[in-house]
């Protein structure tokens, strides 16, 4: 007989999932309400606007996804890109090749410029690009975990506009945790995830639409077979997804709530404390607690002795990529602080596989305890190694941080 | 300031969603735990083993899709459907229409038979209409709450197997309430949410195939770009979606555990819970518990002299529709009865809109107390109308059912 969930008790110090915020999880465990309930369709108003503080924007459309976060880039790529159109994606790790494959299943004309893990772009190579490709859409990560980069975003808005760009990003990795500013770098959408510096579990993507990326997405759309009324008269090409239409999932959302699919209520509950904390707090501080974690981590492992991989200038706050040392396997030791310490660290995709280890510090796990502790942790585990180590040197470092 | 969220208490007694089992809301604050750990492998494939029992089926692949059950139905003919092929489906309700809608957005040729709102068909027309279309799927809906009906099934397997067709069913409504059958009824996928008698909230969709469904998903596997690997060669027509492709998701639950989605951990603790309950009850033993408080809860509206539309015989044990008595504003009525009695039952939509009421008994609201309070509470209501009631002859209905 298979009994009641009982999970080990776990400090998720990944790339994220991290642990949720445990007034996140009781928020969700609230009773549920009908999904037309004047209470809830109150409560689906103030999780948009708690979502427009936290993407910094005055978007009417800021919602929730009833998916992972890759349901979001999926609703946004899907929604806005009809077969033949041309996308740019500037790809500097695992999740820009998440969207070049995404991009590609909408049957748009993907373009894609690379630079090397570990770097961004410089904002004049993404111009040359758009003057090239002349795109419809240019979709870029902020920060993509499989390098830690963040890609500075402050001018591709103005780019895009310049050329008559829409501007998608995905957030996912770094909402929360690192400055993201929708309407003043003038994006056009956003999506995110909760399972990082949102400190929720993964499984509803934030979202935000500015009026011009809606314009175009409602001039897509078909409202569905079965609830159809006089005046739906569809419109352009129809989004090949029903699931992740944004162009009715506006519509749910609105005034008219048009019935689509039915709100995963327990998960907008979670949502709306992810944003309702993180409002509370204020992003800025939020921002500079995770800065401030961040720092406190990557000057630790270097107090270890260990090298840092990357351009640690344009880091993310949340997660710093740590060179595995010589004669360590590194799959076996991330087992070991597992098993031993009850610490999870992440393992690392594509060039960096088995070279790095990727180490978080976010949402609520971005706390001088969670960062002292794995310190500590990680310093016995490579002990085992015969590892040349600075004893002590990963928490000292840390602790200077804090002084 | 916005609060935390403080939900008034409701009990849902409409076709869904209904209120969670407290269990199951309980189960989904447990810690989280990252996606490969060894304890959260194990996790995933209990859930794969329960809900193996829940569809009663041996099928290797069985597994959550991470959103409403909407998700589940795409997914499902998204990676069934190439562009072109040929899809049946019969429409007896809005979920039918549903999954025309969806197979059409995945550009299949979709050939629809229909019967009058509140009917089934009987098998031979269904199997008259595959004779004449060849498709390469049938897909139907088991329960479509829009008219409360429920479709046998028991044949339509055997229909499909002897056209070497593939069937899809959407159990969403009915799974767990119903009697349901996959591999004695020789279905190939079916889906369902959680949010209707499987007694949680809406946000996770338990999916099954068969093998030889599986196969003809597989046999159009592309693993996506950033982390393919040698042997990994591209087979088939790509499948249009990224989030809803189960060719990668069956890779991610099986024992290659294929990097995709972030799985949404505390919805799998939900879903699993759901199942392990209902499993814990026994099937047969739900499904009975169901059609007992269908039974009192359609005796109890005819005791108050309400009429019940549709074929009483075809009707899911867990909903029933009440025609709206002649001078009475549903919508009005269905306000007052949430607001004074905190009691939500459900409208409807198409040909039935301002008709009747659905009334559903489902999950963990199929119980004693709250089919008599509902009861109770409607006579009341509708009192205030000087709709000609038996005095009491609601609640006394029920109570003989129970006696």
């Amino acid at each position: 007989m298979i009994g009641p969930v009982n999970p080990p008790t776990r400090l998720l110090m990944g790339p994220g999932p991290v642990n949720a915020d445990p007034r996140v999880l009781r928020a969700m465990s609230a009773p549920l309400v009908g999904q037309y309930d004047p209470w809830m369709t109150a409560t689906m108003n103030e999780t948009m606007a708690l979502y427009r503080d936290v993407f910094r924007t005055g978007n009417e459309q800021t919602f929730l996804v009833d998916g992972t976060s890759r349901a979001g880039i999926e609703a946004a790529l899907v929604s806005l890109l009809e077969p033949g159109d041309r996308v740019l994606v500037p790809v500097f790790g695992r999740f820009g090749h998440l969207l070049v494959e995404i991009a590609e299943r909408c049957r748009a004309e993907v373009h894609t410029i690379e630079v090397p893990w570990g770097e961004v772009f410089p904002p004049e190579q993404v111009e040359d690009a758009v003057r090239r490709v002349r795109p419809k859409v240019l979709a870029v990560v902020q920060g993509d975990t499989s390098t830690t980069m963040c890609q500075p975003l402050a001018d591709l808005g103005e780019i895009c506009r310049r050329h008559d760009v829409l501007l998608y990003c995905d957030a996912t990795a770094s909402l929360g945790g690192n400055a993201f500013e929708t309407d003043a770098w003038g994006l056009d959408i956003a999506t995110a995830g909760l399972q990082k510096c949102l400190g929720g579990p993964s499984g509803s993507a934030p979202i935000t639409l500015s009026d011009r990326a809606a314009e175009v997405i409602d001039g897509r759309k078909h409202v569905e077979a079965g609830i159809r009324e006089a005046g739906d008269e569809a419109a352009g090409e129809r989004i090949a997804s029903n699931y992740l239409d944004l162009a009715q999932i506006m519509d749910y959302w609105g005034p008219r709530r048009l019935n689509h699919h039915t709100e995963a209520t327990t998960m907008l509950y979670g949502a709306r404390e992810c944003a309702r904390l993180l409002v509370e707090e204020g992003l800025d501080v939020a921002v500079e607690r995770h800065a401030l974690h961040g720092r406190a981590m990557l000057e630790g492992v270097r107090g270890l002795g260990l090298d840092v991989f990357g351009d640690v200038e344009h880091k993310m706050h949340n997660v710093v990529a740590v060179a595995i040392p010589d004669g360590v396997d590194g799959d076996r030791a991330r087992a070991g602080l597992l098993t031993d310490f009850g610490i999870e660290i992440g393992t690392s995709f594509g060039p960096l596989h088995g070279k790095v280890w990727r180490i978080g510090t976010m949402g609520y796990n971005a706390r001088t305890d969670a960062v002292l502790v794995t310190l500590a942790a990680l310093e016995q585990v490579l002990r085992a190694y015969g590892v040349p180590l600075t004893a002590g040197g990963g928490v000292a470092a840390a602790q200077e941080v804090y002084a």
